[in-house]
């Protein structure tokens, strides 16, 4: 089995005029993730906008992207359905696409506490037949606090947990609580903002939605900091945090990850939440507002930037 | 058209052992809130877990709720979907079926702010055949502020809004706002700790969950507040309280709904979110901890409580 | 003893070109204030920035209120010092000035929790030879919660609460705790914003800042509210919330208040925290903002307004 | 001038039984600080409860501080008075006292936005005869936001920044906005469970309330991380969370520091701020929770712990 390890790419998933996936241009996406260095795939997250898709709308992005990777890449594929027994079917269905895990989040719109989060996903470990990584994103879904994680990893099937909280403490106290007994755990960290602490502090990798931008960068920052250059790994936390707010803070997530994807020369189109104007205009001049961070990054030929 | 005013049951949905809708036993339900005096019905609200069921799923339990009322009662059909166009489709299907309204939670998940919230509400209410109400519940989804309010009140479709923030200053400010200008718009309480007040300020009714449980109780409380008799109404206020502190406050919603409307006499089942011993145990209990406060609204008979 | 009821205004203090308390213009307007209609005064609370004193000039100011107030209304004193000993000896000094009694905020700066909350009270209330009000003002110290509060109304020397959180399914539950064994424990709500609600559903008065701009109107909203007048209550209120909107929102509490108290004309002069140019420019626009909502509270003729 | 960097301590301030402060223990204490190796003090700090003393208190706490520490190690005390007037006395008289520098926490109680916060700083500065360091812990005081230390950083008298947030991200972007043009201004954190990484990305050192627990330890952790040995400083950052799980986290802060200090040997005392059995009861126990934690930091001879 390939490990889970570094920068995994949660993909937006472009869209036509009518609003319909544009399969062309997906595959032609994850071509060029793949061949700019990226370690891995994962659709259907917060960035792939799941929510807003159907049951079965979702189960053609996996596919597709499971079919495109074609194994050069592992896929972590998000699984969340509308309940137990929906969530255990599509994890079926992905392990048969031949996805490397899913990827879960936990319960969200209410908020639950422990002891319903933990069988929320135990009842899904252990129906599961492909490995299952726990999704922990406060701001959207009921957290999976440092207790629950730890129980969560008594399953064998529970092999990871994506972090986006940005909260390096929590992490840490994670890994303290979870790798004396299971070492083989994979911490992910979902929150660019904070990538390069986390990783020095024992992440295995992380899910970044700029990743899906500049992938090359990524691979790099994840390589330096590997092989403990904290100075220069310091310095591209420091590059990363300028493109943070120049693509994430400013806009509804994950406006400004789709828009600055398009700038990299992909047909992304309009996402399928409507949008006002003011934040229409702000997406219309980002590429202005990136340049200057990507100069920093080493991208400073806007031309070559759109690679197609 | 039939006015929405007064109080509506957010119906909760009874599932028998393997987790599916009891369609049987939701239609003797329905019966039974209409006899026992509700104003009206609104399934697929947070009461009735719509996220935890599929699209097909919520068809049919609006469609069953509808047929089942026969015009007895108005239906306010929660109408949510995936996304703007899913939940387009969802208005018409109702219209169809003869849903008096539809009801549309803002966008949750990822947290939208006002002009995102304007537009997505806008979208749906020009093409939509049936009244739109907007629902207000900031803990769960993106909030909808009173200038959103405002302007969404400018659309003909937009007719009412549900809120269940608890804030009474919010809703006087929300009918401050467009009382003057659409005088019909209708503003219904969706937080049962504070329905009195919220009525004695200018709210036309209510969607509270606890009503599912002691409908009676509710058309008592509606009638002495509309009134005028104020000592009364606050005295109802303080037993719904009570009640409120039992079966809301310690537990995961809509749990607590669930195990009281079972008290009742009806086969509610397990909610598809499994739960932890815990909670487990504290709700089969939940029967002694209404007790006192079922006494203090009349119903000190519990023989009678449980009506068949 | 007089009983605590009706609304109190928290005074705030005139400074002087030099930052020094104002004596005689403070005097001169607690003498408008009990002309105008209050029903007592409220020194040293958070309208009064008793944060920003001495604790030689918080008494000072309390020395001069009550001497001006010279038995016509009662005053109610903060009394919140550095620490418990410190607090009982202020106690001790307003008793003998002759307050009616003591309002003191829950801790600050560190969050406590309920323990330590009624430690602290109970601390003060058994050895404070005055009578002790509670002052929860939850966004800006630490919560007294309802079991606090009810384990305190069994101290005699605890002889009410102000809640300013505006939160009224709290203050019900206050009231529904504490009444039944101490019937003549008084409720007074800090939050305009929800003054005539909270009237309705049993609080014996306010503590309310913008009654030290308009003293008139709030006692013609006690009494309209007190005698029943649901419809005319609610319209008070509405107009209460437009004078909210102008004075308390747009500002740093309690800038908006200092600048609508000198728009009365008195020489209130700036508040010891420096202020930027924004929000000094809204200042100065003030009696703009304010008089649609002072018109629709029958202030039509702003000359009448600045009153001497 | 000696520069500000390492590891500075939050002295608490030892406490007799009547409450007064034990001058003899604070030099005492003061003297094993420094032995055990402490780069610095800073007094009148949220360990040094400086909210529950009187003005002449805190002087006569950082004038013992001082004197004590006889410019072995620099000393940064904590000025923050009721006002901007008051403040800028104390920043005279600690600079008379032969301070270091100043350290000023934001205006707490009322809750100021930026606007007003630099306003604050400003007028201190400018009339402060010493340096100025600001001091952020948005849990308790108005948040100083990343604009306003840039601005504020433009002023020579503001030479740094404590920094509590325990926020990485924040505090990544604070280095970003102000190094460049300030390459002295001196970064210190405030969140001992988050120092390593805090330091790997740029702090200068830190001020955390465990180091007067464990001074030893803190020097090595300091020394180990600017040294580049990521492994063995990871290592000792678990190690410090362990300690913070069982001192910090179960207690109102500073009690669990209190309590540590004295299991150090000396004569802390009870904190001003009455508590309940309920915390007493668990702080009884306090050498129990710490021992795994300390036993891994290398302190696994509890009878040496207790250092006389």
């Amino acid at each position: 089995m390939t490990k889970i390890e570094g920068i995994f790419t949660p993909t937006v998933v472009p869209l036509d005029e009518r609003g319909e996936i544009n399969e062309g241009e997906l595959r032609r996406y994850i071509d060029w993730l793949i061949a700019d260095g990226i370690y891995g795939l994962y659709p259907n997250g917060s960035s792939g906008e799941f929510t807003r898709f159907t049951p079965e709308e979702r189960r053609r992005i996996a596919k597709i992207t499971i079919e495109q990777a074609a194994g050069r890449v592992p896929v972590l594929a998000g699984a969340a359905e509308a309940n137990v027994r929906e969530t255990i079917a599509a994890c079926e269905t992905y392990h048969e696409y031949g996805a490397r895990a899913v990827a879960i989040v936990s319960p969200f719109y209410y908020s639950l506490g422990p002891e319903s989060v933990y069988e929320f996903f135990r009842e899904i470990a252990v129906n599961s037949p492909i490995d299952v990584t726990l999704y922990n994103i406060p701001m959207f879904a009921s957290p999976i606090d440092v207790p629950t994680i730890q129980r969560l990893s008594e399953l064998e099937r529970v092999v990871g947990i994506k972090d986006s909280s940005g909260d390096i403490t929590s992490m840490m106290n994670m890994i303290r609580a979870v790798r004396p007994n299971r070492p083989d755990f994979v911490f992910l960290n979902g929150w660019e903002a904070a990538l390069v602490p986390m990783l020095l502090m024992g992440c295995n990798g992380g899910t970044n939605a700029l990743s899906g931008v500049v992938p090359a960068f990524f691979r790099r920052l994840f390589e330096t900091t590997r092989a403990g250059d904290v100075a220069t790994a310091q310095q591209m936390q420091f590059q990363l945090l300028g493109l943070f707010e120049a693509i994430i803070n400013p806009f509804e997530f994950p406006l400004g990850v789709r828009a600055a994807v398009a700038q990299r020369g992909f047909q992304i189109g309009d996402s399928r939440q409507p949008i006002g104007n003011q934040q229409r205009q702000a997406l219309a001049k980002i590429l202005e507002s990136m340049a200057p961070n990507l100069a920093a990054m080493g991208y400073d030929d806007l031309e070559k930037f759109r690679c197609n």
